[in-house]
């Protein structure tokens, strides 16, 4: 088995993603992951794994009972929440998932008040936390700061597993699993998640979970994708070769209407502005037609459903809000449920929870 | 039944706050609320079936045994604390409050640091906290969010509780009920809260916690309401208009020390002048006459009692701390019993923890 | 036994430390502490006990059971950590040190979202806190704070014990029982703590961390004290003056290497620019010398320690972090130990912990 303890820095950091996925699994744990940070660690087998623990736990949770059974699992656990990235969602979905297996959690969510004003680096403030919890959940602007602490903790005293709440512009893993897990389950008992058109629209440029979850959806049985987005905003060219290699069927346009019309899931982005220079280029771009109103909902497939990881401005106006098809806020709470799936199986728990009684 | 599910919201809230309690209580809960909204959702009974209850759970709390049996009632649930205007008093007494039985928390206590900066409505950010957690306790700038809240939450897929923890200058009824639970305390050995003066002394027009106290004295036999401070910061009219509707004797002057000689509780507030335009009209006014000092302590009733919301500043000085009279203290620690029996309440659980054995 | 209740706060203020010892145990408690505000109130035999019992939770941690057995001392109790200077680590530390006990916490991190923008007093705000926790752990950056709201307190209808996390420049005493555990656990094996050479190194003028510990040390058998810094941030005269009225015996240097190759212990410190004037002094002061690197790792002996209080920036070079005698990681886990060993003695607890069956 690839171990992060024999394989330096510089080279585990060279190394494809997908070559890196091994180094990062739970020891025997059969290909489960220990440290979570890449999108591209997860193959269908275990999207379809982690769907069904999350499943089970969203079942076990509904009673009183139930919910001090999953409470029982992990109170001996504390975990970390670092999130130096505002995200009150992200944040809070991520504290839930650990309140429901039991652990106890702190955090630090500004670094203002941290030691770094003291010109601690973010590794050492890291390594600190990996003191005091069995877990690190982080969320940084910093590229590749999740995949460093992974390999440091490794190779430390303390080597507790990091999870990677987003980082930077690049990943955003546990978002990828509950846009999957949406879909999985919307699609359960109507034939599946195969023969589907995703259509995803808004800003495709600069969207890490629209790059993520595209490259998931290649691990799934003839799921046509379409790129809607202003020409300024659309998806990027390596995006589409990877589709192209994988024989991926796929189509872009500037048209959502006709888009909504063919499509099972309509997954809507909001424009990412924060990314924008100081010239505000976005608000330049025309995109009043790409966002989802009335008209577009007379015109989805009667279980057809529609996506959004949030938050929203005025991409889906509020009036689809109560339309059965309108996924976004099971959308949000399924975040919940695949997090609290991929911290058991972090811990090794997996089993344990699929084969309980309840 | 009235229920929020069969109004709409244009409809319910052009109602009077009296006609709204019945769309706020707790389906099957015999009046007992479900959303906290508004003061005047509270009558006679209800306020003191829920003193009762508080008094239960503080005598419970008394014992190691006691206090891990309130823990076990709510340990399968979780409160979202959502604080977007600076509080730590009222903040910490929620959370004790949840912490006495067992629910584990979340909070976002800085919208800075929150989705909103991306644009998001304060009712879609609500939405999601109700998508991880199983209770709102929201405190906000805004008149009106938490009733538009409930509304919407009731009519959502997650129809969660909303507890108002303070809503912009027009309520914050948990306040309410701990100085109402106070008075009840103070007098109940002595005759009860009944025949009694009650002078409300500082800045009158602009605290809401006058306001709502004032009219849940209503609900009690013979209480002579006074009114003393300077006339730039005397009580609205409209106050006094419920009054006499109310057929409640009342006084206005600006004599606290002839006040505090005929008074069996002294309520100081301290001067709001966060609410000052900006050309700071609070400085102007001569506030000297309007403290509580050595002199109105020697002129208090043996068995008259000093109250205050806090924080103060120098209303009250600091030299009466340490009288039997000063209640000021544990008003405020009334505030995490008053609000614990709130919750417990929302849930249902009040006869359970007043039938048990402890 | 001395009393707070028994002395005007004045009059305690003014006696010398040694004399405030006694007013600061626990009732009953056999000498053990209940507010910890000064170094000055940990003696040899109790630095022992402590350190036993830090020990002891740290062996019972390590199994599921054991860690359940210790969150269930102090489920019933709520902790308040008062935090408004800013500390990720001290803060983390102490949050642990209450989970591992089982206690359940609340926090106030950054004074600008408190009360006290309304004017409050802050041992108004601190007796606020008071009255929803069972403990209050503070840090702020008032000389004199602690000890003043330990009195205050102790007069009051709620008398909670107060624990300080470092008040200003003057004592942070949490961090001097964290550096003695870890000296003590470095040298069990090898012949205890005594008859050994502790070099500090850096800014020793203006860092707390080095007063509080080399007073301690002067608590153990033949311990000599080096101090190597540049001249203007040389040890203090007055700490000097203890050691020579103590009869212990040290130097002062400025030649690192030299220190290193005969010390048992190297104490690495930060230059703390935080407390510098407008002018910057230390940007001006040539530190290059004092800084621990690959040489001077060449220079310790086998068994000799490098300690740092963290978090560091240059001071020791991160080349060192992997040799088994850099102690600083595991020192600051050594604070979560220690610490959970303070909050359960100040708690009545540690003879039911040392003796339990574990």
């Amino acid at each position: 088995m690839a171990k992060l303890t024999e394989i330096g820095w510089k080279e585990f950091e060279a190394l494809p993603l997908e070559a890196k996925r091994p180094y990062l699994e739970r020891p025997g744990g059969e290909g489960m992951p220990y440290h979570t940070l890449f999108a591209q660690q997860f193959d269908r087998p275990l999207l379809e794994r982690l769907a069904a623990l999350a499943n089970r736990i969203r079942f076990i949770s509904k009673s009183r009972e139930g919910a001090l059974f999953l409470k029982s699992f992990l109170p001996h656990k504390r975990a970390m929440l670092y999130f130096t990235q505002p995200s009150s969602r992200t944040f809070l979905s991520h504290l839930a998932a650990c309140q429901i297996l039991g652990l106890t959690t702190g955090s630090v969510r500004d670094t203002a008040i941290s030691s770094e004003f003291k010109g601690e680096s973010k590794e050492d403030s890291i390594r600190t936390f990996s003191s005091y919890f069995d877990m690190i959940i982080m969320r940084t602007p910093e590229k590749g700061l999740a995949e460093k602490m992974a390999w440091e903790l490794s190779n430390s005293d303390r080597p507790v597993p990091i999870l990677n709440a987003g980082s930077g512009k690049d990943q955003h893993p546990t978002q990828a699993l509950l846009d999957i897990y949406t879909l999985l389950r919307s699609f359960e008992t109507k034939g599946g998640l195969r023969n589907r058109t995703v259509t995803f629209c808004g800003d495709l440029l600069r969207g890490r979970t629209v790059r993520s979850l595209s490259y998931l959806l290649t691990n799934f049985e003839n799921i046509r994708q379409m790129f809607v987005a202003p020409k300024e905003l659309q998806v990027p060219e390596d995006v589409l070769a990877i589709l192209r290699e994988k024989n991926v069927s796929y189509d872009v346009s500037n048209d959502l209407r006709e888009a909504v019309s063919t499509s099972d899931a309509v997954y809507m982005t909001r424009i990412q502005d924060e990314w924008d220079s100081a010239k505000g280029e976005s608000a330049k771009i025309d995109t009043s037609r790409f966002k989802f109103g009335a008209e577009e909902l007379a015109l989805l497939k009667p279980d057809g459903i529609i996506m959004h990881p949030l938050p929203r401005r005025d991409e889906i106006a509020t009036c689809c809000d109560h339309d059965p098809r309108a996924m976004y806020w099971r959308q949000m709470r399924n975040g919940m449920w695949i997090r609290s799936a991929l911290i058991a199986t972090t811990f090794g728990l997996e089993n344990e929870i699929l084969n309980c009684g309840y």
